[in-house]
């Protein structure tokens, strides 16, 4: 059977939460967005091997939550790094074969769905994300200072785990951090792989402002 | 004084709100989010002169909604066209000189200060469209199937009112249809017109699904 492994990114600080609790550490519906997070991979992929990227500085109190939740999901810790690449990386470097799936801390409500067909497509494909299709008109900047029309239907909103073949995600991730390495398919890219696109789920957002909670909140009573 | 027109386009059947009543008559807090969104605009702008484009079958529950919510504020009634296109067109028939915003019946939550910025924007530069950047990755679909990144610093998600210099956007909707023109300011791009971008509202967004209206409410609590 194909070893699975999840790396969930919990780097942010959470400067737009106005709080000073990063926001993966915020309660939903009274247990932590982090913990939602991996539970969700841990009931969809039972076997599979979750590494948390933490900043070192938040180590002691994501102990504090697993003592005080009594939450036993076995999970190892790699260490925060300075952007995501770099968070990413550390957590890569538990990683060797069969297929890995990196997720943002912070998207507590991904469904099982998402999760296998992203991971069932990586198997095939060798890198696949999740997306959907934006609800708005977008516009892009052009850089001589002048803005354009772009084809919605064209575009894609992109959510995680964005899931790679291991092999080919750790050699994606030897190369130089490049600042418009966005996610993890940015930098399969620059190494030349072809991405898969997947239906994600519209519960799977990211938290990133407090009203997100309130919308996560919401959501969590639909999920399946 | 330059004279301020509004055009509220309602033309939606609201087949996405798994209910019968399209989403512009739903309730949020009690009253029709078409009312909320008349009402931004009359208290931003009270002399503005206000158009409601309406597909003909819902203009008696129009009628009977505004007589059970004592609704009276000043509004002129254009017919809904085929197409979002058509509807404008219908609207701006009745519009002459000055600045006219054009704005979806289902964004209710418009800021004071969104609608006054574009306006301004349009009164200077000729049209205006208020926008936010996004806070997603995205990628796009390339014609020979595969997909690319964008730079999501260089994009921006599209709201309303778009607003424009009234001789300008009735010379734009002079035009034949095309199947792309997805708003405002790609039907006045096709006539050649330059586009300046405002910062939009976070709060402003359009209501589509059910979980939609729950979220307008808690921002309802919120916005100037």
């Amino acid at each position: 059977m194909t070893k699975h492994h999840v790396i969930i990114v919990a780097g942010g600080s959470g400067q737009r939460m106005q709080t000073s609790i990063p926001k993966q550490f915020l309660l939903l519906d009274g247990l932590p967005v982090l913990m939602h997070t991996i539970n969700r991979f841990h009931k969809t992929l039972p076997d599979a091997s979750i590494v948390l990227v933490l900043p070192s500085e938040h180590l002691a109190y994501w102990n504090e939550l697993l003592a005080q939740f009594n939450f036993d999901v076995p999970h190892q810790i790699a260490k925060g790094g300075e952007t995501r690449f770099h968070s990413v990386k550390n957590g890569l470097a538990l990683v060797n074969s069969g297929l890995v799936g990196i997720h943002d801390a912070v998207r507590p409500l991904v469904s099982s769905s998402t999760i296998l067909r992203t991971f069932e497509a990586a198997k095939i494909h060798g890198a696949a994300v999740p997306v959907l299709q934006p609800s708005e008109s977008m516009r892009i900047l052009n850089t001589d200072g002048t803005n354009g029309e772009l084809i919605r239907d064209a575009l894609r909103t992109v959510q995680t785990p964005q899931c790679f073949q291991a092999e080919k995600i750790i050699e994606a991730y030897k190369q130089e951090f490049r600042p418009d390495f966005t996610d993890d398919a940015s930098v399969a890219e620059y190494a030349d792989f072809k991405i898969t696109l997947v239906e994600g789920n519209e519960e799977n957002i990211k938290i990133t402002r407090p009203i997100d909670l309130n919308v996560a909140e919401m959501f969590l009573k639909n999920i399946r």
